[in-house]
């Protein structure tokens, strides 16, 4: 039997950084590849005792089906808190509870984008987006970032000559791979660009939570006054990754979409992770985990930066200080071979993700390289990264 | 802002059986509309102390990311169940964990059929399957299903007829919504129709576990010596639907384009979930646990088949007995206002669902309408068939 694929997951390939986890599930390897969050940030005690209450009191209401937009006592809760904390989310717009924040890219692709339209997205970009937009036959049309977020002629250069344009990507806090935040002056004129060309802005936040320094800037959905911003928000990063908790506010005609969407794809998201995620935001001191939540990842980014500090020369590897998330983008000079040196890490047992897999074309010339720093204990970290530093020195 | 929208979703509604859903939540309506497992056949104290142990014992592994694929060892133990108990894969195929059997349709789609190439199914069919079909613009075409499966004729005739036919879709078992098992004879001939014409079958089982009366029927997918069956199955009605969990088995080149997808749709399917019915069927007595469900519905079952029995009268109202699953589907007299009969038993509070939401074409005649006794209680079961009587005597 010959097995026919659609055109769309033709040239549809597992992401390479799979494919780095392999060598990374050898234990004598130091993985600086991975982007798991912390375990320790996990409110192991907390969830233990709801789902012992929640299996003991309403049983029934965890196992049985339930409705497509999410769990309604979630959905207020997240709703509220959005609002208040953010200013996320307008008369105009909705929100419903979806199965990780990937579904969010999924269904807006799916509800939005025909086979050959195009999407915008920052250059770099987190590769699961990228794959989720291009398992819709997307054409995606990366606009390169700098240090303060996307370049806006190219970014204006695009919406002007591509065709359909459908929506922009932006991961608007501690951009992965890149650790970038976009400053306000950009959100406010990316905003402008997206209204001027009506085009929607998919804004994605992730790691908005996991702020170590700075001022919060305000999300693009905050200044969404035509209902043009559609905003992805996630537990992965703030309670488990392992439930697959993310929400989606976006206007309503689009959330309509959306859930006749997810009604095909898997009918509702597990219940009793709605559950759980709902009394831990109401009947415990979520926003202080948060605050806890910062502290472990403000120490382990700060141990991090202290290495890169200490072990990479300044003219072989460079990186810019990041103000929060769990990424940090280590550049070689121009011209420097960076898939050898990193093929040349693994040899030494050092994981790290090349830059090009974070690309809209893999082939793409690329000097950086992604480390994360929430995964590997502290001496992994240091061994992984005097290793770099040395195999910089030696080979660049 | 005028949003537009994919092709894809333009004619997509929200199922007509969610509209149903809204007099259905009026408490004093008695609904024989919805699909819901039996709650007294949730195994809600096992389920509970499987959580407790899990959340005690392991609980960073419940709660960090997972594989795309499927928590490890509940992929084994299906596999090893499938294959002991019903001979489903063969050394060509591979199994993965998915986010409810709605996500196997979801993702069998997204990796095989391009927009515009067709899918053959029964008619009726199950609305949440042909919504997953029609959300990837694919073409349906039905085959009219008779007592003992689809017409070999008119299925014959589409493979020959038919540009672009992708796959077969058939639920082998107690069929949603009527009821019908496929006869073995007619599985091989479908089988055979299938290898002959080049096409895939999906055999959608989530009621085999179900039978209450007569001798278990081989899986289509345990004829396949080919490779050209992809079987779904699920956890809904064996253990618990607000879970979340199906599985797909499949040969192995298909697994490996539906892993892509399902990585770009929710990245895995929540752990717990997974982990709670890997115990279950390993360290639980899942056999015994599947034979009083068995208990449980041909209970339901044969109360309901008693009802229609008493109350409706022959000419006015039939049904086809059934071996077991969840709904019975019954039949006015041809000519009949099937949707003024549905709606006249709104109106005396009785919801049922008409028969043509669950036709490739909705707008088709169709005579019938389909009702669940799983959901129910006893007394809403008598109250609600007497009412249908009555209702059938006086307009009919």
């Amino acid at each position: 039997m010959e097995y026919i694929v659609s055109d769309r997951v033709k040239t549809l390939k597992p992401s390479a950084i799979r494919e780095i986890f392999k060598y990374a599930a050898d234990p004598t390897v130091v993985s600086l590849s991975a982007g798991n969050p912390a375990p320790e940030a996990f409110p192991t005690k907390e969830i233990a005792e709801i789902s012992n209450r929640i299996l003991t009191e309403e049983p029934i209401t965890a196992l049985q089906y339930s409705v497509t937009e999410g769990y309604p006592p979630l959905r207020r809760a997240v709703t509220d808190f959005m609002q208040e904390e953010y200013q996320v989310g307008k008369d105009f717009d909705d929100l419903i509870i979806t199965s990780g924040a990937q579904q969010v890219m999924d269904l807006l692709t799916k509800s939005m984008v025909n086979e050959g339209d195009t999407v915008i997205c920052e250059a770099p970009s987190f590769i699961g987006s990228l794959n989720s937009f291009r398992s819709y036959n997307a054409r995606l049309c990366g606009i390169p970032l700098e240090a303060d977020g996307m370049n806006l002629e190219a970014l204006e250069a695009a919406l002007k000559n591509e065709k359909n344009v459908r929506f922009i990507y932006i991961i608007s806090n501690f951009q992965n791979p890149s650790g970038v935040t976009t400053s306000l002056e950009k959100r406010k004129a990316i905003y402008a660009l997206a209204k001027q060309y009506g085009v929607l802005i998919l804004e994605d936040n992730p790691y908005g939570e996991l702020r170590i320094s700075g001022e919060n800037i305000p999300t693009i959905k905050s200044l969404d006054e035509d209902g043009i911003v559609v905003y992805a928000g996630s537990f992965s990063k703030v309670l488990s990754p392992g439930l697959r908790l993310g929400y989606v506010v976006a206007p309503k005609p689009v959330i309509q979409k959306m859930v006749v969407c997810k009604q095909g794809e898997d009918v509702h998201t597990n219940v009793w992770a709605q559950m759980i995620a709902h009394r831990f935001m109401t009947e415990y001191d979520f926003k202080g985990h948060l605050k806890n939540l910062r502290e472990i990842y403000r120490k382990k980014a700060n141990f991090c930066m202290d290495l890169l500090d200490q072990y990479l020369v300044p003219n072989k590897i460079t990186y810019q200080r990041i103000d929060g998330g769990l990424f940090i983008w280590c550049k070689l000079p121009e011209g420097a071979d960076m898939p050898d040196f990193c093929k040349q890490a693994v040899l030494r047992k050092v994981c790290v993700v090349p830059g090009n897999a974070f690309l809209t074309n893999e082939s793409e010339q690329c000097s950086s390289f992604r480390i994360n720093f929430s995964t590997p204990t502290d001496e992994q970290l240091e061994k992984g990264i005097r290793i770099l530093g040395e195999l910089a020195k030696e080979i660049l």
